[in-house]
């Protein structure tokens, strides 16, 4: 899925690098409001907005608001889980010898990103069987996405793919079998006992649905003015986030139990927070500034309030705990190692222009991410100006605070 | 791949159908000149002209010339190998009962037609396994055809698809898990023994290739002003396209050899002919009047004649005792039944627009499947007025001619 944010990195990949250290007390704050106060209409997604969620895509195309032309940061992203990634393609290969190794990227998204862990992966394997001196396997490698994601443009580039491949490793490598997988995550997707390594990236804080438990019973929306969990949003709003994330992660895991074999490895990565508290601003600044942005086009009569009070973001970025638990509570994977790279809102991003302001860059960033999204529910017309808003208010607020965004990294083996 | 040209059918599917009837003598015309006479250079496609090849693909969109729109002959041909189908479902799980059944659908092209054999090969296991009341297995279906293939069309239509799935057959239904396999289906695209079922319509007629061999040493074009094999071809020129048809279909069985589990069936269903002369109407006549159309525009001064000398359609329609002789010489599968539908040219039809000519319909179907080819060579220019050409050449000779095509059926099981 990759639907991203804002986030980037500094020179030379010296990304800020360390294990949360997390409180191992007994204690998780999440699981005592998990149950929803009895007020709350649990009213899940109706068909209009599953079918909406269904047709969620980074912006298609190689136009100037294209994913494709910015997702120099997701690449970056992707970086921070490559030692992770080499070590559990090593590991699966050292504990069992597949003749057919199924791997699979869950939210590829499209572009130049879509291709390289696949090529990073398929790389680590030919190291390996040449290491240990082992045949290799036929790699059957799984490209997943939702159904509206621009798949021809991943296909585009398989011709060079394969022939770069055929070039580097010769004949004597074994074939490797590019598909896409059309689908959701939090579903089945692959057949059972197929798959050896999962891998994803930058899409596992994005929910299946808005959480149910954002209206009273009258309909009103609880979370007025803002579009995600905000420092002023009731506490029933966290609980409809978190408990939506729960749900989601548990299907997720569950899901891939079938599909895995056992012995089978994922590296996950995701935005989160180290801390307890879903309103710190590492882990929602952008949304407020997103919702301030639209709040201004409402003061100015270019919007209805009632758009904005109804809206809100299918996304969650957890804490390590919340991540753990649900791991736990699934039974199926245990969670090896664990890290976060925190990352800053602005660094090195290179677009085409380099006369953007920083707050611009972010702007097409997150454009390219939501605008499908956005579209959806407020409607093509106000997204030039919501955007120019939007980079003016990044601008503002990187001008006095450094804001810094958190990317989980969590590596699982099946048991 | 799904290339197409002109076929039609007539009303309420009543084809007119019949077993060929070949000479079960061992002469075999063709395997006394498929070595080509010293004097013809052995050209294979350069590399510009496979990269061509690998991104052709049917008119993309909904528009007036869109694949989508104009593909409702197709439908009917599909409809042809309906009974075989069924057959083919039914014996494979009589002879066993897989956990994962394996089916793919090679050169599946978009549009409505995509969908519909694998719908169809769906219900046909599901009402198996009613019948003989044994657990659905998990059905792993393969989308496939070339890398330029519109798959995001058929990605939009699968939302639909799986809740028509889970609405008429209710959660008891094993899982069904659609993936796009892109790439040519005369190489390997699977892992080994992973396909119980293997279906082709309409695409088998498309060469990987244009033949080499239709140069003499000089360079010059052997098949001045024609475009496919015509009554004054040249031997060689026949022979070439011979060559290319049996060397690609036995690397689609030998590809096929591997991927396939022992007792696995395809159906096969392609243009072809009756009679063993390669330069019968009914195997090529479509190509002789859209070499006049092109001539004509030659004669104008609208294109140049050399753009006309250096073009050979990669296409070739065998005769049965040709695909039986590859089928035999490459020995893994058995030809169990095969059959040929004479079809019309044109007939019922119906296109958006009632008001067209016949040579109108099918000038519009043939620009559906050829015109991304052809832009490729002439340039984009000239295609509407080719097209509007082509549609009164075939108009004139409709007139006078009751020329009719022919698609073969074949149905192999895997040895």
């Amino acid at each position: 899925m990759t639907l991203y944010y804002l986030y980037t990195y500094t020179s030379s990949f010296s990304l800020i690098q360390g294990t949360i250290t997390l409180p191992h007390s007994p204690f998780f704050p999440f699981s005592s409001h998990l149950q929803l106060p009895h007020t709350v209409t649990m009213q899940t997604a109706t068909r209009k907005e599953m079918e909406t969620l269904e047709l969620l895509h980074m912006n298609k195309g190689a136009g100037e608001t294209s994913y494709a032309m910015n997702s120099s940061v997701q690449n970056t992203i992707i970086s921070c889980a490559e030692a992770s990634r080499k070590k559990a393609i090593v590991q699966i290969l050292c504990t069992s010898w597949p003749e057919k190794m199924g791997i699979a990227e869950m939210g590829c998204s499209s572009g130049p990103n879509a291709l390289r862990v696949i090529s990073e992966i398929v790389d680590g394997v030919y190291a390996t069987t040449r290491l240990l001196e082992r045949p290799p396997p036929e790699l059957v490698v799984h490209l997943n996405d939702l159904f509206a994601n621009d798949f021809n443009n991943i296909f585009a580039s398989l011709p060079s793919f394969y022939r770069k491949q055929r070039q580097e490793k010769g004949t004597g490598f074994g074939p490797c079998f590019v598909s896409a997988v059309p689908g959701t995550f939090y579903g089945r997707l692959f057949p059972a006992k197929t798959l050896h390594f999962v891998h994803s990236s930058s899409s596992l804080h994005w929910l299946s649905q808005v959480p149910g438990g954002l209206e009273d019973v009258n309909g009103r929306a609880l979370n007025k003015g803002k579009i995600y969990i905000s420092k002023s949003s009731p506490q029933c709003v966290l609980d409809a986030y978190s408990q939506q994330f729960k749900n989601d992660f548990s299907s997720f895991l569950a899901s891939r139990t079938h599909e895995m074999v056992t012995g089978g490895r994922m590296v996950l990565s995701f935005m989160g927070r180290t801390t307890m508290d879903p309103t710190s601003d590492h882990s929602c600044y952008q949304w407020e500034l997103l919702a301030r942005s639209l709040m201004t086009m409402v003061s100015q009569g270019l919007l209805e309030e009632e758009k904005v009070d109804s809206f809100d973001a299918p996304y969650y970025a957890p804490c390590m705990e919340e991540v753990k638990k649900v791991i736990e509570n699934e039974g199926s994977f245990i969670a090896e190692e664990h890290d976060a790279y925190e990352i800053e809102w602005d660094g090195g991003m290179k677009l085409q222009s380099d006369s953007l302001s920083r707050g611009e860059r972010v702007s097409r960033t997150l454009r390219a991410v939501l605008e499908s999204m956005l579209e959806s529910h407020f409607g093509s017309h106000i997204m030039d100006e919501l955007f120019r808003r939007f980079g003016e208010h990044v601008d503002e607020h990187l001008s006095n605070t450094d804001t810094k965004y958190i990317n989980l990294v969590v590596s699982l083996v099946k048991q």
